[in-house]
């Protein structure tokens, strides 16, 4: 199991990521909104007492509390895809617990009282189910789910009810997207029972050409079933992005080279950058390594300046407090920096 | 006497070229637009007897006789600002005499019968006057001018009558364009009896931040006054440019190296550019040198780019007929190659 933002993978690659979220609920227990902060943080030393049962589990996972974390660090997490902005509204009485290679991470009172996370690198749905299926199973042994025979698995929120399964894939679309065919993509998915959406989850507007696709269905299919169509709308997707490549490259090819290594170039000089544009020219440089046009820069560099370059990521790097204004400014020398080594 | 396109010069200096240029004709014989193939090309032969009358002027100037030259390489040499495209258009009759460091031209048969011109790098009026006096004088010693005592040089076109002296300079002002003052500078110009043009000349409008100051009055002044007048001129605008500059890097710094290094990062990526971006980018460069900011590029690179990327030059480079649609594809190469060297 590779962390997208680790390993260097393969280049050609569409899909960026895939994840998997199992939803839980605890028996007999109101759901997180209704919890005051005891009872909350009480949760999350059941969940630990479950989760800690080996010394190996003790050596790779590790409990966030995120009222005794730093805000920024919980905002970090956040940049990385491992905690909800719901979780850090509920901080109070919030935590996770994360694994070393932070694939997996155990969200404790967001909407829901569990919320079993798994992201790795590339189209790999089932491997990222079967880990967050081990976890589940593992919580199981040791809590009361809370369970209906008839519904499945009682969430917080109904849209969530049966499976608690939110599966979902990262994909990088530039081709579509410069072809004018993403409205198509949209409708269709929309059809098949599908949401798609930004990089930065519900709400969030597409920036860089990369989408999130997820079931929205999650009563009424077995787990299997979820899986199999999302990943059929993905491979689907992935052969319609693929023509349009073919068809960029054979009609528009001196204008992809020149947008490719246009964004390149900036990237590499520019001193001040906005957060759209930098995600905008990211995409083309990833674009240009995916048609292996690009070829001294591993695509791994890219994915971590899409996290490096959220502000609360830079006041990490950069170890200091960064203004609004100022935000412009690091972004371009960090992006300088990572590119011209 | 340095040719702008070949010293690299002070990397300061605001000014990149000063323009002397006569305008003379023979006396009792028509205007050019009246004389016929044979009257033209026998006055090229009259000019000739008058410069080669030394074993070193032989060594050094070449006539190029427009009929037999290469439509190509007539394009080259406006490009390079060395004939007009008025001596162009009478090709069958018209041809210019050349210093072999391309910075005197003769032209013969343009609307008048001389046109003697000097252009040498940066503010250097009085020298570049110097020269086309010379050739002047040598010229007069075997030629009978149109002259009047009550009027001076007789010239085709009213506007150039007396000392038929235009004097330019081209000069370089990206501050007081980025600061919206170009027009008040305008205005002031006309009112004291200049003219301002794009890089290349009449009519064509400014590109690249290049502005050519020339002196629009020729007659009722002597020489030396009119070169005082202009040199005063751009001397104050120089002083205008420099505050502008000043302005720009003590409250726009960052803006401003965003803008210069992007555009070097650009040039030196893109795959297709159009002629105009090309200059509006050279003249960012252009800036960075000027500014010190960018150290590790020459001016005259720069100078040359300019040249060089014009179609006709382009072909003679690429050593190829290129279609028009082509032109930007190779103006990229063009830039890349010389700029990443």
């Amino acid at each position: 199991m590779n962390n997208w933002l680790v390993s260097s993978g393969d280049n050609k690659e569409i899909v960026i990521s895939s994840r998997i979220r199992l939803a839980r609920n605890i028996k007999n227990l109101y759901f997180p909104h209704k919890l005051n902060e005891e009872e909350g943080r009480d949760l999350i030393n059941v969940v630990e007492d479950a989760i800690y049962t080996s010394s190996e589990r003790e050596e790779n996972y590790r409990t966030y509390y995120l009222w005794k974390n730093d805000i920024l660090d919980n905002y970090i997490y956040l940049d990385k895809h491992l905690v909800s902005n719901k979780l850090i509204s509920n901080y109070k009485k919030a935590g996770f617990i994360l694994n070393n290679e932070e694939t997996i991470s155990i969200m404790i009172n967001e909407e829901d009282h569990l919320r079993i996370q798994c992201i790795v690198e590339g189209l790999n749905l089932e491997e990222a189910y079967e880990e967050a299926n081990k976890i589940d199973d593992l919580l199981e042994e040791k809590l009361s789910y809370a369970y209906s025979e008839q519904l499945g698995y009682i969430t917080a929120c109904p849209t969530n009810i049966g499976t608690g399964l939110r599966a979902s894939v990262m994909i990088h679309l530039p081709a579509l997207s410069m072809n004018n065919e993403m409205n198509g993509v949209l409708n269709a998915l929309t059809q098949v029972g599908m949401t798609i959406r930004g990089l930065y989850g519900e709400g969030s507007k597409s920036s860089g050409n990369m989408y999130q696709i997820s079931n929205q269905i999650t009563l009424g299919l077995n787990e299997k079933e979820i899986l199999d169509n999302l990943k059929g709308v993905v491979n689907h997707i992935i052969t319609q992005e693929k023509m349009a490549r073919d068809k960029l490259l054979s009609v528009y090819e001196y204008e992809l080279k020149d947008r490719i290594f246009r964004a390149y170039g900036t990237l590499k000089s520019a001193y001040i950058m906005s957060s759209s544009e930098c995600l905008s020219l990211l995409s083309n440089v990833r674009f240009g390594v995916e048609l292996g046009i690009i070829t001294d820069i591993d695509k791994h560099i890219l994915n971590n300046l899409i996290v490096d370059t959220q502000p609360s990521m830079m006041e990490k790097i950069f170890n200091k407090k960064i203004l609004h204004k100022e935000n412009g400014v690091y972004r371009a020398e960090l992006i300088r920096e990572r590119l011209n080594k």
